[in-house]
């Protein structure tokens, strides 16, 4: 086993071994979503070989321009795990049949995310102008917007409390705060990419970081409302971890399949949609650092005070089969690949995820001790 | 003005002359669906020539079978009315606000359409197979079912009262039911084309007549059950309605582009949606008339005791610009054109067209005069 599968299981395996060393005790709740997740899993890992052939015939492949083979990638296969995460969803929905306002919400979602994945794949095929890239997330996530039924107020910390008083109701600027999330989300993952199994990987351990912040606010049950918030989340990162990691089988290093647009939107769709109903998008965004870091990295570039090229991958050296820094890249595999040195693309990728793991526990460690500072 | 457009007019307008008539009164709570609708009109006949380029270079094109030219006809532009339908059915969303039930169910609705749009859109891209083609319909109308709080009961006919007394409870079956009617309703309307506008102007048609059944019946005002239910049919019809004809606009003959299976399912989806939301699904199928005897010619050719070939068009004959019958197409077209002779391409569209709204026009005279006898 690699150092990628350990870094990705030990992910996986987080948010139940913490959820069983605090005590959460709600299994039996989250248990059928466990069960559809898991066959939805083995369904994706039979069909991406299958639709596979179907992408390269629709003329959707490419090169990996990190490799010396010419031979063609499919691409776009995230639609396989994103199509099987609706039809998970959607079964799933039973759950909440019984509480109709989370039904419902549960429902927006998911319809946000359906059309965030059908926008995602006409990008995918249509190759749509980069302008759209920023309307059609706000687009998608107009249902939650309107389902949107929850506090629109955020809490001032302790310090500006006596200038602000103890919370700032925020309206219709609360809806734009969410619009902006779901747009950050889905075009953050998708600019921090370029590695076989980058998008992907990340996109599971920012799962998993936020499903274990789930698992401990359902533990702590402080009221019944922030209750039925995290365990809806739950339900709607449950069967994303699963589905991701049936597509991450084939797009790790060396990747089979590239995950496309389609996947990238998908993955920042969902985990934008779990922050907003989970009510904890701070947190998640302390979960984003790298793809805040990379972020910061392309301002310059992104909005054209530097040349932007199509693509900013490192530099492929055939002779010693590694990725080198290309300086005029702003991004931030490009700054780790100028601090380390030279590196293979498996290593590297493994690196990245560590990196990922590892601002997610910072994450936690300012979400639970931090941040007591300002507001307790 | 060309008979086409005649007949696309006169079907457009019935809904609100016959409304006029009747003396329909809710003008004010369909107006802002008529704006919405109105504006992605405009939006989709200015989009359509736009992205017909993106869907060319992405492959998705064909020639046309019945014209001499070899041009390219743009594919699956579907995409774009499907695309605009959802962002008004969810901006629209707003109006349901008030009345939690309606909104859940409209949103199911919403749901299930937009996810029948991203399998068709996978279909037009990845040419699935045909057991695909029973399978996705199945899985996208899902979301209703679970979604669905209506009546499981049919009601008996008058004469068999006696033995079966006034109701059956179907339970289960009603599911297997309503599947079955969003299955029949996407093949249906996708097996009836291959003429140019036709695929189009069916569903525009049966989308005018079912929107038409809505402003009688809530105008007759049955009771608030009834009522609020032909509301939300009549949301659900109204954007279909517009964005299906900017989508015409560029369809009819001589077409432009090509609707693709994304419009034909979508199509279905949508009016299936609204027969089954707004409980009329049996009057649904009096509009279905000419899709329910080409499903009948064409069963022996679907089961396979007949040879069944990839495309089932009739003959183009050069010389004379016409189309003339296969005998061995089982196809209501080929009827037809077995009954007139051979037809200019035009014409036959316009006759099938006119076909559909004297069908529709017999299912009214059953729903309203007929079915009295059995049910009153």
């Amino acid at each position: 086993m690699d150092n990628f599968n350990v870094a990705i299981s030990t992910s996986i395996a987080m948010p139940f071994a913490i959820g069983y060393y605090i005590g959460f005790q709600e299994w039996n709740r989250i248990f059928p979503v466990i069960i559809a997740s898991a066959l939805s899993f083995i369904i994706g890992y039979k069909l991406i070989p299958v639709i596979k052939e179907s992408t390269l015939a629709a003329g959707l492949g490419g090169r990996d321009l990190n490799k010396v083979s010419n031979k063609k990638i499919p691409e776009s296969l995230g639609i396989v795990p994103a199509t099987l995460y609706l039809v998970t969803m959607i079964l799933a929905q039973v759950l909440f049949a019984r509480d109709h306002d989370a039904q419902f919400q549960y429902n927006s979602a998911t319809l946000s995310v359906c059309f965030m994945i059908l926008l995602g794949f006409c990008d995918d095929v249509l190759n749509l102008r980069w302008r759209y890239k920023l309307l059609l997330p706000t687009i998608a996530s107009l249902p939650l917007l309107v389902a949107y039924s929850g506090t629109t107020a955020i809490v001032v910390p302790r310090m500006l409390r006596d200038l602000l008083g103890y919370s700032i109701e925020l309206g219709c600027l609360y809806s734009l705060y969410m619009i902006l999330l779901a747009v950050f989300c889905t075009n953050a993952i998708n600019i921090y990419a370029g590695i076989n199994g980058l998008e992907a990987g990340q996109s599971l351990v920012i799962g998993c970081a936020a499903l274990t912040h789930n698992f401990i606010e359902i533990t702590l049950h402080i009221n019944d409302q922030i209750y039925t918030q995290h365990l809806l989340s739950a339900s709607l990162l449950i069967p994303f971890i699963f589905n991701t990691l049936a597509l991450l089988k084939y797009n790790k290093y060396p990747s089979k399949v590239f995950v496309g647009d389609t996947f990238c939107y998908f993955a920042g769709m969902t985990l934008a949609m779990a922050g907003i109903l989970g009510h904890y998008s701070k947190t998640l965004l302390l979960f984003f650092i790298p793809q805040i870091l990379n972020f910061i990295f392309s301002i310059p570039q992104l909005i054209g005070i530097v040349p932007c090229p199509r693509h900013r991958l490192p530099k492929y050296d055939p002779r010693t089969d590694t990725l080198e820094c290309v300086p005029t890249h702003f991004t931030l595999i490009n700054f780790v690949l100028w601090v380390t040195g030279p590196q293979h693309e498996k290593n590297l990728s493994t690196a990245l995820i560590c990196f990922q793991i590892m601002c997610c526990a910072l994450g936690f460690y300012i979400r639970y001790e931090i941040s007591q500072i300002f507001y307790y």
